[in-house]
C-alpha cells in the first residue's frame, strides 16, 4: 500500500526479447522517473513477456502525455501492448447481482472504507432484493428483470447501460443468469465472475450439491474472466476450505459464501490495480 | 496419540435408529469397559449411522472374545456391520510403487519411526528402481514387470501375492499402471490410491500438465479407495497448495510431490486406525 | 445445518467417569428422544468430560421441563454442569465496536441473512462512526464516549446496559479500549474478543506493526474469551494468511481485516450454537 | 524449474536509487545476455534495494569473468553487494542432526532425487542414531558427542570441520543443542535452523508442550537464519496446520514433524538457489 498521488502504473504485454527490461527501465531513468515497484515475467511456453511497473515522475520529468508519446518508439520496436494510467485513477465499475448479497455487501463495504480503489458507478440486478442496500450507499440501482423471452433484450439494455455509464469493468457478484455468448464476447477482458466451485471441478449450476455428492474433502471458489464458454474463462484467483462428512449441502453453501466473498474481492482489487494480465486462456497476476 | 495396549477399536455401520448410542455405550459400561474416545455420525441423506470407539477393558471385564460374542445380540437387533480389533494390531500392508519413490520413502520412514501403526509386509513394483531402498529397510521386494500383453497375468500374480502374504490393505504409492476393473473390484475397500490432482478435476494421466494448461491457481492431491471406475472411488483425503503463473509443469510436479506424500500418509494412517468408514461412494472419516 | 424446530441442545461438563455416555444416551432413549448429533471428549490431562448433543423430542416424549427435571438425578450423580436449551433459541448479543467497522458490518450482514442464529440486541460504541450503519439496520446504537478519567464510570454504565438488555453474550468487534480487570471478570465466559494477531505472538497494541518488524511470513487473528489478563483468555478460533517482504504494515492491516472478520464470525456462531465449552484456560470446540 | 546449464544467478543488495534496474538490465543487454527471470524489491522502510536475476550468456558474450569484472564499475557506483554464480553450482552443505531423523531423511531423499540442488558434503551429529541412514547414502557421517563440559571444544571441532570441508552453508535439521553465541556469529548468514513452533510464539525448548498448554488452534514451524539471540534470527519460511482440543502434546509433535520437514526443505532450496537476501533482521525471499 503505497501513496499513489503523482504515480503511474505501466503495463506491457509483448513477445519476449533480449533487452526489454533494459529498454523500459532505461527509458524511465532517462525521463527522471523512479521505479517504486516492478514485476515482469517471460513465459517460456508462449514466449510472451509481461510487465507491470509503478513509477513516480521526478521533479524535472516531462508531463505524462509527453512521456507517453516518447515511449511509443519503444512500444513499436518491441510490438508492445502498453497502458500508462495514473495510479490514483479509480476504474468505474458496474456490479451485477441477483438475490445473494454477500459479495455485494462485502464489495460495498470495502469500497466505502477505501479498501478497493474503484468507483462503483452502479449496481445492476434482475431482482429488487438488493435495492435497499445499494440505495442506502447512495449508488444508482438498475433493475432489469429477465425472462427467457426477454433475455436478449435485457442483455442489450444492460450493454447499453455499460456504455452509457462509461464502465471500465463489470463484476458479476453472484449474478445468477448465464450470459449469452454474444454478451460474453462484448465484455471479454472486462467482466469478472465468481464461480462457486473450485474450477474446473463442478462447472455449471449447483456446484455445492455436486461437491456434496462427490464427497470431496475441500471446496473452493474461483474468480475468472467471462468468456464465451461457460466457466472456462481465464482464472484470476481461487481459494479453498476444508470440509468433511458432517457438512450438508447447505453447510457447503455457507462455507462457500465466505470463500466467494474473499476471492472476488481479491480479483476485483487486483484487476483495478492492473495486476492481472491476460496470457491466452490464462492470467499473469503480479501480486 | 494414546497408548493402545489393552485397548480395542470398535467400528459400526448400520441404519440409523433411536437408541443406538445408548445400546452400545450401555453395553460397554455393563462390561466394565471405559470409552477413551468415541465418534459417531448419522447421515441424514442416507439414514446410515457410523460409529468408532476406542475402549479399555476393565480389571473385571470378560475376555474380549466373550465381549464380542455378547455384542452379537445388539449387532443383530440394529443390523450392524461391526468390527472389534485390538488397538495395537498392525494391519499388514503391501505397498505398490513404480519409479517415483517420494511416497514410498516417506511411508517407510514413518513406518520405521513408529509414526504409522502398520506392518509393511512387502513392496511390489513393475520396476527395479526402488529395490535398493526397500531391501535396505529389510522388506521383501516383489518385482513383477508388466507389458500390455502380460497385464492380466501380472495382476493375477499380484492378487495371489496379496493372498499369500495375508495382506490387510494395499497402498498404491504412485503405482503408475491402470488396474483392470476386475482387480479393482477384488481389492475394493482395501486398496488406497494417491491421485496427483485435486479430484474430480484432472482425472487420468498427466494431471499436472492439465492443471498447467488450465491455469489454475491452486493444485492438489487426492487419496481415495480404488473402485472399478478410474479416479472415481470414495475420497479419503485431499490437500492443496497455491501456485501461480511462474510455475512450469515441472514445478507443479515438484510441489505436487509434497502434497501427495502428506495426503497419502494421512489416508494410510487413518485407514490403519480404522477411522475411515465407507458411506456409499463417499467416506466418513473420524479424525 | 439442521432445522432446529422441536430440537434441543444439551451440553455437559463434568469429571470423566465410566458410564457417562451410557447414562446420557440411555436417558434420552428412555425419554423417546432421538440424538441428531452428539460429540463428546474426555481430556486425559484434566480428567474432565465434555459433551454436546442435539436431540429431538419424540411424539410421546414428556414436556422438556419434565425431561430436564428428570435429568437432575444423572447430573447430580456425575457432578455435571448441564444446560438444555431449545435449538432455535437465539442468544441476545451486544456488539461493541470503536471505529473499524469491518467485523460489525460482516456480523450484521450474517445476522440479517440468517447465517448466525443470534439476536443483535444492540451495538455499543465509544465513537459515533458506526451509528449510521447500525441504525439503518434498525438496531439500537448506544454511544458511550470514554476518557481515562471517565473509564470506570463508562464501564459501569456499559455493564448496567448489558443487564438491562438481558444480554447473553458480548462481542468485542474491534472495540479498541482495554477493559478493566473488574469488567473482564464480570463478563467472564460471555465476552468474545477478536485480537488482531496470531496469539500468543504480538499481544497488546499494534500487532501488525510488531509482525512487520519481526518479518514473519504468516500473520493471523485470534478470537478468545476475555479474562482479567490481557489477550490471555481461552482461544476459540484462529486463522492465518501468508505474507511476504513486500507487505507494508498497512498491507498487513488490510489482510488482517479479512482474517479478523472470518475468525470472529466463526467464534460468534460456535458460541451461539453452544459448541464451545471451557476447559480451564482452554476451550473444547465441537464443530 | 529451468535448465541451468550456461546460466548465471546475479544477486544485488544496495541502497535504493533511481536508475538501478536500468543500469543492471542495460549492462546485461550490452553483454548480449538474456534475462530469464528477474525479481527486485525496494524496501521503503529501509531504503534498501534487492535484486535477483537469472540470465543466459549469449553466443557472442564475453567469458563470465570478464563480464563480472566489467560489472564492477556499476557495483561501485551504486555501492552494491554483488554475487554472480553459475546457476548449476551446487552449494556444499553440512547437515547437523541429533536423534529425530524426519528432516534429514527428507532432505537426503530430495538430494538423491535431484529435487534440491545441493551437494551434501557431510552429516554431523552428537548422536550415533543417524549413522546408518547417512552411510547408506554414501555420505560421510561425523560423530561429535557433546557434554556441558566439552561443548566449547566440540563446537570448535565442528567449526574446523566446516572449514575443512569447504562448506557453503549449514543446516540444523533438528540439531537439539543450543549453540554458543560465538559459534552462531561464526555461522551468521550461512546457517539455517528449523524451529518447531510458529515464531515468535513459543521460543526455546518444548514448544509443542507450550502450544498445548496455551490451547492454540493452529501450530507451526519456522525456518530461520541462526543469530546470536536464540530463535530471533531472520525468518525464511513458516507453515502452519490446524489442531484442536483432541490433540495431545504427542499429536502436536507428530503434526509438527510434517511442518518442520516441508518448511526446512523449502528454506534450504531457496537459500541454495540464492533466493533469500538478508534485510537487517528480516529476509527478502524471491520465490
Amino acid at each position: 500500500m503505497i501513496t499513489t498521488a503523482g504515480k503511474y502504473i505501466l503495463t506491457i504485454t509483448c513477445p519476449d526479447a533480449t533487452g526489454l527490461v533494459a529498454a523500459v527501465s532505461g527509458f524511465l531513468r532517462d525521463e527522471n522517473c523512479f521505479i517504486d515497484q516492478s514485476s515482469q515475467y517471460g513465459d517460456p511456453s508462449t514466449q510472451r513477456f509481461f510487465m507491470r511497473a509503478l513509477f513516480t515522475r521526478g521533479d524535472n520529468s516531462a508531463p505524462i502525455d509527453i512521456i507517453e508519446s516518447r515511449f511509443a518508439a519503444i512500444a513499436t520496436k518491441f510490438n508492445m501492448v502498453v497502458h500508462i494510467v495514473p495510479a490514483d485513477y479509480k476504474p468505474r465499475v458496474l456490479i451485477a447481482v441477483s438475490r445473494f448479497g454477500h459479495c455485494l455487501n462485502d464489495l460495498l463495504h470495502r469500497w466505502e472504507t477505501d479498501q478497493i480503489a474503484i468507483d462503483v458507478a452502479g449496481v445492476f440486478s434482475n431482482h429488487e432484493d438488493m435495492r435497499r442496500l445499494v440505495e442506502w450507499n447512495e449508488i444508482p440501482f438498475h433493475y432489469l428483470p429477465v425472462t427467457p423471452e426477454t433475455k436478449a433484450q435485457q442483455e442489450a439494455q444492460w450493454l447499453a447501460l455499460i456504455d452509457a455509464l462509461n464502465i471500465d469493468f463489470v463484476v458479476l457478484a453472484r449474478y445468477m443468469q448465464v450470459l449469452s455468448p454474444e454478451t460474453c464476447r462484448a465484455l471479454e477482458g472486462r467482466c469478472i465472475n465468481i464461480h462457486h466451485s473450485f474450477l474446473p471441478s463442478f462447472k455449471g449450476a449447483t456446484p455445492y450439491q455436486q461437491a456434496f455428492a462427490r464427497g470431496v474433502k475441500i471446496i473452493g471458489a474461483t474468480a475468472h474472466y467471462v468468456t464465451g464458454t461457460l466457466d472456462e474463462g481465464p482464472i484470476i484467483e481461487q481459494a479453498v476450505e476444508r470440509v468433511d462428512h458432517t457438512h450438508s449441502p447447505a453447510d457447503l453453501v455457507a462455507i462457500g459464501r465466505d470463500l466467494e466473498t474473499v476471492v472476488l474481492a481479491r480479483a476485483v482489487r487486483w484487476h483495478a490495480e492492473r495486476r492481472v494480465l491476460l496470457n491466452g486462456s490464462k492470467t499473469v497476476v503480479f501480486r
